[in-house]
């Protein structure tokens, strides 16, 4: 035991320990007891403050779906949200998450279109990471009888939000040519994947060098995230890109400004950077958040571009857009019950060992997808690596709570 | 005749009395001549800065087509070109204008497609306001038959620019909801009859409300500019809407970015505020510039809205994207032919009353495309209003020539 736990980070070790020792029944028997297992940040910052602890288990409340939770997907959002690098972040201890799978467990009242024992995914605005889900009915999907819960998991964040900005936000169609800067992410693979659906489509993928093996066939061009690729895509295709998706919302974006063609859409979906190793500080955050190049309106005319920002979860929670995304999952369903896509899972991991998956997502180590696998125990066969880097935001302490964000960062209000 | 002029300006008189005494033969049977009647921009600045002159006759080279013009469109933008206030502004002296068409005269070599005799309408890099055109193979496109030049002249460029914002940059679907901040104007009311070919897609006009009689069954809802609109859009549809047309550039833009729902798409074709009697001289003009408000691609992301920049021209002649304008123009000649658009006149104008017309669009005065008609002779009918206005640049001097244009506009480079 002692061998297999060799290379595990502290923090794993702490709560496993803490487990085995203080809450050894309910870890095992939560099924059945009015309390659940559930991952919580206790305030923003590093891995540090993250636990696996008891929770009460809600209940589902009008128009709700009560879902036991067989696996959840981790995304970078994730980090954002444990660092509180995050608009108008929400008060902790929270659970973090926001997508899920599992068995529906109970419907609350006026609940339709669901009943116990329906394998579901589903989309929770925070408190994904528990044994217990409950989250409205607008934002629960029925699983396809041949999708595992790893699939599932992996499934829908990832390919709505490529799904709705390569068909709605950028009006992908035959012969058009797309970079994604993330290629080896669960968006960067599920972008690839869509594109294929289309005739004709173009892929230049950007990925660090040590994920190209595992990558070279899901796009036409591969290139290392380290070198000058706006040359070597320049040198492939002169007049530039119809589309680029960026999820790192740093230097890169004037970049990939200079690599659209004109009447090329530019989206920004996310900003990865704001939680790498660089910035150790929050005010280095704050820092990189300010220096994001702002667009002039009038260089958008001269040069006939086009510039996206994308957030699936506002789109859900914020921008009730519910019935969208679900006529968009619909779509997905079909290409999936056609085998025109499917899932890239990178990872399976035990709710204890969720530093270790975090490290690796901050790590840029996945390939697709991470996921938390709520029927595995603890055997982190990947954690090795993590223990060897050091991780943004783990070093110095910030202060907790949330009721400074608002001057913390200004700007984005 | 006398009473007949009453009401030019004196610019006009001068003009023509000029034309009748120095140049009384070319004039009336330029046809044969080497030369040709043509609009001359002096320098740039006022309407002093324009003369109907006598030019060298150009003949077509490789891949050329020979155009006798009939008709010219006469855009905003040659009022920005007639100031300076554009992006790299060539030399002075050039002949304006964008738009023409008439009837082919002869072709160059390696001119396929178009033979002597047929009726058709070009885009061209400047020089259209001439008896003569030359202009590439590329940007020529044979008129349906039963279309007039007026017409013609009122139709590429408009038709063109709204259909490919319309369906290209914001791909317009049924259901959807459309802001123009210009409904009177040529692109606004192509805007109106292109988005009634989409089942039930409401139109929101702004237009000044002398023209709310003329132009209120071309669009669903129509506003005052001067009232605050967005309020009263909100009372209608509170989540905002899908698409926003801007040819103003100004104040306006924050305004019309607060209105769109999120995954609408806000597109900015021109910049109309910069040639208003507000801003008197370069320099308001420069700060007008700048202050255009600057967008956070963080901000994008955080509200799922796109922003759009749209140049017509720049897409044609520094873009080359001819072959896509080229199927748009079938696309859109098949709904002429259907009788599903109709271009809206404003008026014709003689060349010598060039001058009149360029006040009649500074003054928004126009409902529809006004055209410079080469077969009509000055009779100013409409010019009595314009002598009563004073218009933006005419009053105070600027350099002309184009070697300080680089200092002049530093920020959109």
């Amino acid at each position: 035991m002692a061998k297999e736990r060799a290379g595990m980070t502290e923090e794993t070790q702490y709560m496993m320990d803490r487990i085995a020792t203080k809450e050894p029944e309910n870890v095992q028997t939560s099924g059945d007891a009015k309390e659940m297992r559930a991952v919580v940040l206790a305030g923003f910052g590093g891995l540090n403050k993250l636990r696996v602890t008891k929770k009460a288990m809600p209940e589902p409340q009008d128009g709700e779906v009560k879902i036991r939770v067989k696996a959840c997907g981790l995304n970078f959002l994730d980090l954002m949200v444990r660092q509180g690098t995050i608009d108008n972040p929400p008060k902790t201890p929270l659970v973090p998450g926001f997508e899920c799978c599992g068995i529906v467990e109970s419907v609350g009242e006026n609940t339709t279109g669901f009943e116990i024992g329906d394998r579901v995914m589903a989309f929770v605005n925070y408190n994904a990471w528990a044994e217990i889900v409950c989250t409205q009915v607008d934002f629960v999907y029925k699983m396809p009888e041949e999708m595992t819960f790893a699939e599932a998991a992996a499934f829908s964040l990832n390919f709505v939000a490529a799904y709705m900005m390569l068909f709605e936000v950028a009006n992908l169609r035959e012969g058009m040519s797309v970079l994604v800067q993330s290629a080896g992410g669960g968006v960067g693979q599920a972008v690839a994947q869509l594109c294929s659906t289309v005739p004709n489509v173009t892929v230049f993928g950007i990925a660090s060098c040590l994920k190209h093996a595992a990558i070279r066939d899901s796009v036409t061009h591969l290139f290392d995230r380290n070198v000058d690729y706006i040359q070597e895509v320049k040198k492939i295709s002169p007049e530039g890109v119809d589309i680029v998706l960026d999820c790192l919302c740093g230097d890169n974006t004037g970049k990939g400004l200079t690599l659209l063609r004109p009447l090329g859409t530019y989206i920004l979906y996310g900003a990865s950077n704001m939680v790498t190793g660089e910035t150790k500080s929050f005010f280095s955050f704050a820092k990189s958040w300010w220096q994001v190049e702002k667009v002039n309106p009038i260089k958008l005319y001269e040069e006939n571009k086009v510039i996206a920002g994308f957030s699936l979860l506002n789109l859900l929670f914020k921008h009730g857009k519910c019935s969208l995304v679900k006529s968009v999952m619909d779509k997905l369903l079909c290409l999936y019950d056609q085998k025109k896509i499917k899932p890239v899972v990178d990872s399976l991991w035990a709710l204890e060992e969720v530093k270790e998956a975090m490290q690796r997502i901050h790590d840029r180590g996945n390939i697709g997808k991470l996921i938390l696998d709520f029927e595995k125990s603890p055997t982190p066969l990947m954690a090795s690596d993590s223990t060897e880097t050091s991780e943004a935001g783990e070093e110095e302490e910030e202060p907790e709570g949330d009721n400074d964000s608002k001057e913390r960062m200004p700007f984005i209000h």
